[in-house]
């Protein structure tokens, strides 16, 4: 991934109506304010952003209720629903997709589909680029019938949620694809691992989640819901919260970006600006590095001090990737608004891949960019793009890149990283810590040693 | 084209934020608002609805300044432009896409294709669901360099417009076609048109017209500006302005949904609610009916006596047609805003067609009025979504469809009617009026000589 400084920029790159109101607003930063409280003077701290629609979305039914509604859903016709599903019931359940409170229904999937946004009742809109949507087929929506709510029930058989006043309307795939991707080409990843195989049939509804969503594969610590996020934001007492998504390795480019914007944060008057350092967890395709890699490799860099532990959280966000570039990136923004974050770094390509069919990338890296800046509901989000950062040769570290020159920077694309580390190559000095690229290197090796004796099992049979 | 008759719609159908301020509202019309001037009472005419904006834009070069320009232009890079782009030159110049006031550059083009809509200046939406652009190829771009403004130069070589402060970026063809008809399918009628042979880049700009856009097809008079059908309906005294988009004849199913409107208006306490009876003038696929011949069939159906003179305008809509369903049928009803309506009645799948290559509707029939209702920017329209109406073979007329005695009626499907037409027998009595049937018949008749003699003269070859 290529790196952007955050930098006021220049007119022509943003849409007329977002001048005035985005991008590093370079004055009026949000400062701790002085209550005088009796003959005490104490300290409040400013509030968080505010979720989408004004109140966080949690759908986890009460711990006392659980039995009552287990027992309910024995009585419902049941759909079953896969790991992708899953994945969104989470996201769902703990209110990342605030205010949606379930699947969406045929007027909400229609206004994601077309329009990108959500409109409240009193007439103003949310972001919500991505149709979050669950697919049945044509016998479940005969099984399903008449009835006015169903049970989920999980890849293991297991009641995972209970999906009330149900509307199930057509899934026109090729249109879903077609408006959320800008193309119907085969080969994108999030089609064919969920759509292709999918029903032919919408079921929308409210979500009540029977317990929280655990995956029990060592990283559910790092899950934090944005309740708890918003706890531990309030509890380091941030005044400004600045996300950085991603799904790949944290090299030192990310690094150096992430801390510069911390070091303008200050400078516009910020005292306590905390990162929120969030990789995606959720679905990916198969060649981006898994996420137990990532998780390890993560914690090495803030081990390895190339992030400062104290002003960093790093968690997971629950959401699959649909590599759909520019209406994906507003959803990955949207998301971390309910988290509590008022400060989007957003890159070069965000969401996007090479065309599927096409020796092209699917995306002009530059959309991504301006169609957040231009994206209906998140006017009160802080889009900080970036300047490209690259190998300086010269001073041997990760720098911005200076055009004035270019021939002393070196530009190592996630491509060639992963070469590097599949050859047991090492990156120039000053690329990644060694701890980081240490477990890039194991989980490469690993894979090549599972492919080798996958090879000899396979030439012994 | 099969119609609905307007009824308070059942809350389910609606996006819940437009239950309070959209479809027909039943109270609270727009009545004719009585002043008091001195000792004089004196009627005050309530004003028209407001082009989007505020202000209509109009583009042509005042007559005084046209020698001064055409001159200028002398100077400039030029581009040569198409049918289907003289088109939108029209359409724009007249301020039937106000505000946009030329070719869309890139920030307006996103926000077209990813939000169908454009925010101003004050942060509110107007509705732009159509890019509204003009392509040009690498060697064009070559030619006009950095030029700051080019002249546009009309199919047979005369100046037609001046492109101002232009700004060109990447026309990526495959993106634009699924995001604007949520399908990339061979055959669709505008991208074989239009798109398919166009450039790789587009190029965006403020337009400053030369002179009005004329055919000289004996049809310029019906093509009233916005300018011109705002001064008609004031002219008339219009307390409301109900517009019917259509590119097929006139059969006595339109008219009886056309005269129930008004009666319907009536009743809801508007005194003189006028029709504007506007076929579409652009850019249509090769089967649906010639405009010439349209046109003809429309002022027999007034000459007839069907539709009523006094309360009825029959004027010409500019634009191409896309056939791109819920996305056009936006285009559709806010062109119309700014000509003055406040009412739009919308049929079964407005803009809709078959789909290329399979065997169904490309778009869910009810999409198009769902996503009417829902589209940001339209919300000061009254959306009148109708009933289906049929031939009543009881009755021997057109008659909204009673599905107590489905058997009764029988549907006429414009390919129906073509058949009929085509083969010179008649349709059932009442199913349209008999001037106006002579239109159609003619018109098949002469293209069956005009193919005989074809294929007569290919023989002879």
């Amino acid at each position: 991934m290529a790196l952007f400084i955050p930098k006021p920029s220049p007119s022509s790159l943003l849409p007329l109506h977002h001048r005035h109101h985005r991008l590093l607003s370079l004055s009026n930063p949000r400062r701790k304010k002085s209550i005088s409280f009796g003959s005490r003077r104490m300290a409040a701290r400013a509030s968080l952003i505010e979720p989408d629609g004004g109140k966080l979305v949690e759908l986890v039914v009460p711990e006392m209720e659980r039995a009552m509604r287990r027992k309910e859903a024995q009585t419902m016709p049941t759909v079953r629903i896969g790991r992708v599903d899953m994945e969104w019931v989470h996201v769902v359940s703990e209110g990342w997709a605030s205010p949606l409170r379930g699947f969406m229904r045929e007027d909400q999937y229609l206004q994601s589909l077309h329009f990108n946004s959500l409109r409240m009742e009193d007439g103003s809109l949310v972001n919500m680029s991505l149709p979050i949507v669950l697919a049945i087929g044509d016998e479940e929506k005969e099984r399903v019938g008449g009835a006015r709510d169903v049970a989920l029930v999980g890849p293991e058989g297991d009641l995972v949620a209970i999906l009330r006043r149900i509307e199930i309307y057509k899934h026109n795939k090729e249109e879903r694809i077609a408006r959320t991707w800008g193309t119907t080409a085969p080969g994108l990843p999030y089609v064919e691992e969920v759509i292709t195989s999918a029903g032919n049939w919408l079921i929308g509804g409210d979500l009540e989640v029977i317990e929280p969503i655990k995956y029990n594969d060592g990283l559910d610590h790092y899950r934090l819901s944005p309740r708890e996020l918003r706890k531990e934001f309030d509890k380091r007492e941030a005044d400004a919260v600045f996300a950085f998504q991603l799904r790949n390795p944290v090299h030192n480019g990310h690094a150096l970006l992430m801390n510069d914007t911390r070091r303008r944060l200050l400078d516009m008057g910020y005292k306590n600006p905390i990162l929120l350092l969030h990789p995606l967890g959720g679905f990916t395709k198969a060649d981006d590095v898994p996420l137990d890699v990532r998780m390890e490799q993560h914690s090495k860099v803030l081990e390895d001090g190339v992030l400062d532990p104290e002003t960093t959280i790093v968690s997971i966000f629950p959401s699959p990737m649909h590599y759909a570039g520019p209406t994906e990136v507003q959803w990955h923004a949207k998301a971390r608004i309910n988290a509590g974050a008022n400060f989007y770094i957003v890159g070069r390509d965000p969401a996007g891949m090479g065309h599927p069919t096409e020796k092209r990338d699917l995306y002009d890296p530059d959309h991504g960019k301006k169609v957040l800046g231009m994206a209906p509901g998140l006017e009160k989000l802080n889009i900080l793009p970036f300047k490209v950062a690259a190998y300086d040769t010269q001073q041997k570290k990760m720098a911005f890149f200076d055009p004035s020159r270019a021939k002393d920077f070196l530009f190592i694309s996630g491509t060639k990283m992963r070469t590097y580390a599949r050859n047991g190559e090492n990156p120039p000095d000053g690329f990644m810590c060694p701890g980081g690229w240490n477990v890039l290197v194991n989980y490469y090796k690993s894979l090549q040693a599972e492919e080798t004796e996958q090879q000899s099992a396979a030439l012994s049979v």
